[in-house]
């Protein structure tokens, strides 16, 4: 999408056509930094320590480790070696272990001196895949929002609500929840976002807002406890979220906070969508509370809260006292029972095992039948 | 209650017997300082910039801004003036108000040369009447905790999830939501308290934590976005709230927030309990949603977050880009139907007009019948 009027994607093969070119997120908003990746190793500190993030990045950053790992070393051993650290990096995406085994299928069989290059042209195409399954995601999430601005007499923005960030910045370009938008937008329809700060690591306020004021899409930013009372004075139309993995059943595990958002919507009749690419469905689990594990990070996210300081510099204050132990779940589940609708690259759908097998019929053969309990 | 073991109450008379003393909540939980108000003016601003916060914590600093207004002038109009001032600091806490009236009521009878002392005395009274309830509150809040306790085969800590400060910081000792925890602690019972941050102000993680720590309690701090998750896992025994008003029907209006979380309480079959003294009952209102105003407090607070810096002095962050709007309401309604029960001096009661007016009869005559909608 387009920052200031440029466009840029979030990822990029560098002109030398080796190295990778990434926007080093843990700066933003307040300072804009291309980074150049050079090594695996690289690859996989910045999916560790969140210069990327968002699953359908995490996925492309893994894909082209793949390619950096077999640049300096096309063997068996470091092929294996590379796969085993970029899986590592962050335990509760799905498509980054789906990313890697495309990387690995397409390598494999290969002899060593053409990996490095069948790697690159893999992971490129996981890139191109992943715009062009965005901006599907994208058309499908403005009908909905089309249908909002018909129903409310075209007179008045759409209000829609978003938590963490699902935007360009957690793809490779478009997004999955923000896609549908900036189509939305594209298409002249006048929409207004109330954006989730997102604790503890604040992408709402940190990476949404910046990606939504830099295109010139209306918007609030609001803290996580906000949402409800919004919703409860008629002040929110749409939620639309993204998600980390979605399960054959259509339950949801996104970033921390979701779950409240989506109970709160179901409270006052707002309906609650989440976007996503198929690659973040795991069709081989149905019950998402019981079997997803959820990711536990450091306490220093919530204890010290990093932003731009009084001197333009940047900097983190302490908000927890010295002494008070400190939980960070990143992520919850929303059972789909409170999920109104899957927005895919194939269409909207029911958030359930029908509703997907609709859309992915090829998937059928993949799935458990669920035991009723 | 005790600061490493050292009693305290969070507003003293000063030994000159004529200013108060009070602790600067805005300076924690990194420092500790006890600030002298010396005149109504001084009073005001204390509570509008939440040097003081807390219903009861502020209908006695509003009640002692009366009496330090008279100590300097004790004629009507001085009186009417101090008055006003100090009800225009905080549009929703309704015990402000309330302490007020109390104050007034006491010395507009009087002849001016008397009033000074008649204000002082009231506002000592409405102190020590404050600490009794709340003593009473936290003995009822208790027992329920002990029935958690025995029900649970008295083999682990309670798990408490509370959202805000509602402890002896917001009060004058002991708490509302908290003192539940204070005394059952007292009792020998081993609790456990998620204390949720509370943004934007972050008074969880600020005060309670600091409050809870300081009297050797265990607990661990939480982003706000956490506690669904928590309770969908089973690791929260039972919710316990403050509330800045209530309605004759049980509604409340507490932090914002606190209605995200008495929705996942109520998904998850958590009982969501809400404390109070009755002065923050507003007995001439019914529906918390159509009939208390919002307060709506400055954007920075949310793109300002402050703390502790790396330095060691207090400082702030931003975590919002420049030129991204903000919004920022200060409190939400959560409706009686997702309150299990209210925690009130005189016991516990269903959150409704029957319950109140159980507990409350002599109240009967200023409640309005609802019109059912």
């Amino acid at each position: 999408m387009k920052i200031d009027g440029r466009r840029r994607r979030s990822i990029r093969l560098a002109d030398d056509g080796r190295a990778v070119e990434i926007i080093d997120q843990t700066l933003l908003p307040h300072d804009f930094a291309v980074r150049r990746i050079e090594t695996v190793e690289q690859a996989a500190e910045a999916i560790r320590v969140m210069r990327v993030r968002g699953a359908p990045l995490i996925g492309a950053m893994a894909a082209y480790g793949v390619a950096l790992a077999l640049a300096a070393d096309p063997s068996d051993a470091a092929l294996d070696a590379a796969v085993a650290l970029l899986s590592e990096t962050r335990p509760t995406a799905v498509n980054l272990r789906w990313a890697l085994e495309r990387a690995r299928v397409a390598v494999a069989a290969l002899p060593p001196r053409l990996r490095a290059e069948a790697a690159y042209a893999r992971a490129g195409v996981i890139c191109d895949d992943d715009v062009a399954v965005s901006r599907a995601i994208g058309e499908h999430g403005a009908d909905l929002i089309a249908d909002v601005w018909a129903r409310a007499g075209r007179d008045r923005p759409v209000n829609l609500l978003t938590h963490c960030n699902a935007g360009w910045l957690a793809t490779i370009d478009w997004g999955t929840a923000l896609a549908a938008v900036y189509v939305a937008h594209e298409r002249g329809i006048p929409v207004h976002v109330w954006v989730d700060e997102t604790r503890p690591r604040n992408q709402g306020a940190g990476l949404t807002a910046w990606e939504l004021g830099h295109h010139g899409i209306a918007h609030t930013v609001i803290v996580d406890n906000a949402g409800g009372h919004l919703m409860q004075r008629g002040r929110v139309d749409l939620c639309i979220t993204g998600t980390d993995r979605t399960t054959a059943r259509g339950d949801v595990c996104n970033k921390i906070g979701t779950y409240l958002k989506a109970l709160a919507a179901r409270d006052n009749g707002v309906p609650f969508y989440v976007a996503l690419p198929h690659a973040t469905i795991d069709w081989t689990i149905a019950d998402g509370l019981a079997e997803i594990p959820i990711e536990e990070r450091a306490g220093d996210e919530v204890a010290l809260v990093r932003g731009l300081g009084d001197d333009g510099a940047p900097g983190a204050v302490r908000v927890v006292p010295e002494g008070s132990p400190v939980a960070n779940p990143a992520f919850d589940v929303t059972p789909a029972r409170l999920v109104t609708g899957l927005i895919t690259e194939r269409g909207v759908c029911p958030a359930s095992r029908e509703g997907l097998l609709s859309l992915y019929p090829e998937r059928a053969g993949e799935t458990r039948e669920e035991t009723e309990t």
